[in-house]
């Protein structure tokens, strides 16, 4: 595979970090297809998520390497990792230790909000778990 | 519910766009679940997809608002719109009109391309549509 090849057909991984240095990452629970929560990486993040096979984030208000579940025990164990087109976003199919949360109110996914229709002004109510 | 309710439990709409004006917005398909691209949302692409059920977006690269289909036909109708915890992300459930692709590259997802398990070096695959 020619390193010269489109970013959208290469197979050469090719992370492409923003200017802050940051990924986008999503995680979607490997199982029901719930998108549970969007976080950052940096390269460290990245490469120890991909080294541990456990989704670590780069916490933008803490400024720090941030490996998910370490003090919860809601460990987010990565089944597979993929990367979209432009290779600045990644997709992290995992399944959750602990009590399964992954949003730090304790639920198990963070949009636990829906916007409801509204003449005007948009409003939101809580769905379910 | 008071206005100084915590973004997270409150049931008031307060988006928090980055410094760069712009939120993350994930769409995913309403019906299968899958995800199918990240892209990112002004103030006005947020506002055009709340009037309109219809996804806008804000493209980066060429600086303008971008209704997602507008030229493919590929128009991304929102059957719900959720927001997380701190109000900075948008998950968009979505059926895709036109032939059903939301990546450029014609493919359903921009997520075609999954990491393979490798010595040292992450490598790339693509995973069938």
């Amino acid at each position: 595979m020619s390193s010269s090849q489109a970013t959208d057909e290469t197979l050469e991984f090719r992370p492409r970090f923003g200017a802050d240095g940051l990924l986008v990452a999503v995680a979607q629970d490997a199982v029901s297809g719930r998108i549970l929560m969007l976080a950052h990486m940096n390269a460290e993040a990245l490469s120890q998520t991909i080294k541990t096979g456990i989704a670590h984030y780069w916490s933008r208000s803490r400024q720090s390497l941030w490996m998910k579940g370490e003090t919860s025990g809601n460990v987010q164990r990565v089944r597979e990792m993929r990367v979209d087109c432009d290779q600045d976003a990644i997709l992290l199919m995992v399944t959750v230790e602990g009590d399964g949360a992954s949003c730090h109110t304790g639920r198990e996914s963070c949009f636990y909000r829906v916007l409801t229709d509204t003449d005007d002004t948009p409003r939101l109510r809580f769905v379910p778990e």
